[in-house]
């Protein structure tokens, strides 16, 4: 199965394409990484999932992926201006606004949120701050190459020049002539001479914190700038396969094939990938709108239109039940339902190892196999994945009711592929701690109904012994008129 | 009794000192982090343990705490010599060793283990790949103050030059006469004037991977440059505390506080903080003594020296009961007593909330409380904190015996402070995962023995209901003569 080829729908080619590494078993893959200057969207949690699910199955395949996903961490942060510049600079330098103090405080809490979904790190995560030479050396290169020009201490990509020589405009479809004319009634020309140039380099003012020294005077980096010297760093001038966020297309990745070409005179990426976005209840997710929850609060069920928490697995679930490329919505029905579809799932999965065996098999365990790995390879369709997953499921509940067999052999390969796909590509685990609250309210709720019915057999000798066990065990129950909750002393 | 001064044993005046400081109600902390391209060492995380107790009493007296731990990811490794310069350059990149996903796999891993101990994150984690340019900023400013020579496209720091005017040796007690004359015995020159100088600046051959172009031509950072840029650049050129492992004091703190000072004309640190070895056995820890086990063997019980796998939370407990500045053996005696040691604590301080309550108290509050502060406030004293906290355990277990009395506002003033101390000075958690375990257990354990009453009463509604419920919850009981044992469907 593993042989048919995978196939990739290449947003630079509109079409799609068979996979073929620049260098065979080996795969360099690059994904848009987070701003840290704020909690992590859910959107982005959408996308990041969207590419672990692309790393998990290339790992799958066999390949040798270097997976790196930046962090961009240059932000824009300025120093309090009423102050002046001269009370500032008196001031001790830990009483001051620190940038990197926020940058550590969101890294840490993305970190958490990936742990939560269960992604795998990538092989290097990289970061704007860590690569400011990096991005000098790479402005240089294209002045050197005569795509860029320097005006009052600021570096810009002369768009109109580059035009003439390659195409800005491959990826997002854009033509340079109309975006010209719309940029030029929207907005001043400032420092550029053309308004769709863009800031390679910017002068930093005064109450700007984040800023270096460079040729061309104190400042700090364009912003798409980052991406093309990280990726091209630690992939090579040309690499595999570029991966961010729909609404990151253009400007963004536009803008890195054109300071990368020009930098180096070669296309950077062989496949682009582009993941679509999450609506909630039909409309755009902002915290403008109201309905900007983050993981957190999803998982937690804290946020007026949740109307639970929801398992980060099941989460998980409801986002691969989708193509990364169709928009996706998200709501409290949608999200009810992919959590019991993925109890069903799990539940399937884990009967196998207990399911009764016969002398022969009425299930087609090739045809199985090669459904997966066909969704799989048609663009990484995890949904018909997850169609055909469920096909497995409903046989192995028949297997469970005695209406169909399977021999240990055919019961054995299912397992192993089950888990190969559940585990290992869908990146679905159990949580044992969750799984043991649940339990545990459960034997508890068990508990108290005895002891309620001991109590009404007026049974004193069992409802005392069920208070002095559960004292022992530091569980405090608190009757009221909703019900017996219970907590640890 | 907060009010009572904190005293800190300064290295660099080799006194106990009254700590006061610079801006008040702020402390700016930098410790020396790992090298991130091994395994964290078993005595990297003493010292992290113990920089962290000091940074959880510090927020627990109320200062506002900017903590500042380093990551050394500039490495000294080279690519394959043997097959010469042009075929590495026909390489594609990705065919190529790459240090920085050395770097990411062991910055993942050193934050797990950090997770693991309980160690609360620095507010700042900043890398010296991240700060080559301020790196050069610091060299370019030793230069022109005449502290530094350029030779052969790599700079040194003239320790001769720089004791004319400052005092090196100051904080390790060496000469620098004995110093020179050691060290022309020992070693050749090379490009330096005289053997005791070192490097801010190295040139890079042809076969090192991390380099970057910088006015002295293509090279890397002197190893002890960073933390000296990385420290003023967070907290500023004078700041309060400056921790790291004993071994780091020469030549690495030395050299520190000779380059911030040749810089900025000012000490850098007020309180130097150094924490004592490890040894296991008696003997230094190390590989090539074949007793240089990881915490996560330790944890697993996983090497031939260890007996069995030990709670992080009781290693904790093992390292905080000894003193930061005396050594600590390991050995699995020792640390078997130490995990019956923590239980104990632990037990007492569960029982506090149930402690019966009198009209009145024999237990003296307020010295117990005094005697805590004491003991942390004098030099972080945490071994005579833990004493202190086992004479409360001591009062309680006799409360909860009938022996003695306390009164319910003591009893809640005592729950309090030893939570204080428990959870945020010293950082014990309780596992909650295996808490769950162990309630999980207890409750199977209570609804067997009153399913097992309802069968010898015959009351087969109740042992019916019971078996329905545990049904229901996926649980399977396994009668046998051992008794009975429970496992999920």
């Amino acid at each position: 199965m593993k042989e048919n080829a995978l196939y990739i729908q290449n947003s630079l080619s509109r079409k799609k394409e068979k996979f073929i590494p620049i260098v065979p078993g080996k795969v360099g893959m690059y994904v848009c990484g987070p701003t840290v200057y704020s909690d992590v969207h859910l959107g982005n949690v959408r996308t990041f999932i969207s590419f672990d699910l692309m790393y998990r199955y290339l790992l799958h395949l066999g390949y040798n992926v270097r997976y790196v996903r930046n962090i961009t961490d240059v932000g824009h942060l300025v120093d309090d201006a009423d102050e002046g510049e001269d009370k500032i600079s008196k001031k001790a330098r830990i009483e001051n606004l620190e940038p990197m103090e926020i940058v550590q405080k969101y890294t840490n809490g993305f970190h958490q949120v990936m742990v939560l979904f269960n992604t795998l790190n990538p092989d290097i995560e990289p970061t704007a701050t860590g690569h400011i030479i990096e991005q000098m050396e790479m402005i240089k290169q294209i002045l050197d190459n005569g795509f860029a020009y320097e005006v009052n201490g600021s570096v810009y990509f002369d768009v109109e020049k580059y035009s003439q020589k390659y195409h800005y405009g491959m990826l997002s479809g854009r033509k340079i002539d109309e975006l010209i004319a719309y940029s030029r009634e929207l907005e001043g020309q400032g420092d550029k001479r053309n308004p769709t140039d863009f800031a390679l380099w910017k002068k930093a003012d005064k109450t700007h914190i984040m800023k270096w020294p460079s040729p061309w005077g104190v400042g700090f980096p364009g912003w798409h700038l980052e991406c093309s010297v990280m990726s091209t760093k630690y992939l090579g001038e040309t690499f595999d396969i570029h991966g961010g966020g729909m609404d990151l297309k253009f400007p963004h990745h536009e803008c890195e094939i054109a300071q990368s070409t020009a930098a180096d005179g070669v296309e950077p990426v062989k496949y682009w990938i582009h993941t679509n976005m999450l609506t909630v209840n039909g409309r755009k997710m902002a915290k403008s709108e109201g309905n900007g929850f983050t993981p957190e609060q999803l998982i937690a069920g804290d946020h007026p239109l949740l109307e639970k928490g929801y398992n980060p697995m099941a989460v998980r679930f409801f986002m691969l039940q989708s193509h990364y490329s169709s928009t996706l919505d998200f709501s409290n029905q949608a999200l009810q339902a992919a959590e019991k579809g993925y109890q069903r799932l799990m539940q399937a999965f884990e009967l196998i190892p207990n399911l009764p065996v016969s002398e022969n098999s009425d299930f087609d365990f090739e045809t199985f196999e090669s459904n997966l790995y066909q969704a799989m390879n048609d663009d990484f369709n995890s949904p018909i994945l997850i169609a055909h997953l469920f096909d497995g499921a409903k046989y192995i509940q028949s297997v469970n009711n005695g209406l169909k067999k399977i021999d240990i052999e055919t019961r054995d390969s299912l397992f192993k592929l089950f888990k190969e796909f559940i585990h290992d590509v869908l990146g679905f685990k159990t949580d044992s701690e969750k799984s043991n609250k649940a339990l545990l309210n459960g034997l508890i709720g068990t508990v108290v109904e005895i002891r309620d019915r001991a109590k009404n057999n007026k049974d004193w000798e069992t409802s005392d012994e069920i208070r002095k066990h559960l004292n022992e065990l530091g569980i405090v129950l608190k009757d009221s008129r909703e019900g017996t909750s219970w907590e640890l002393k």
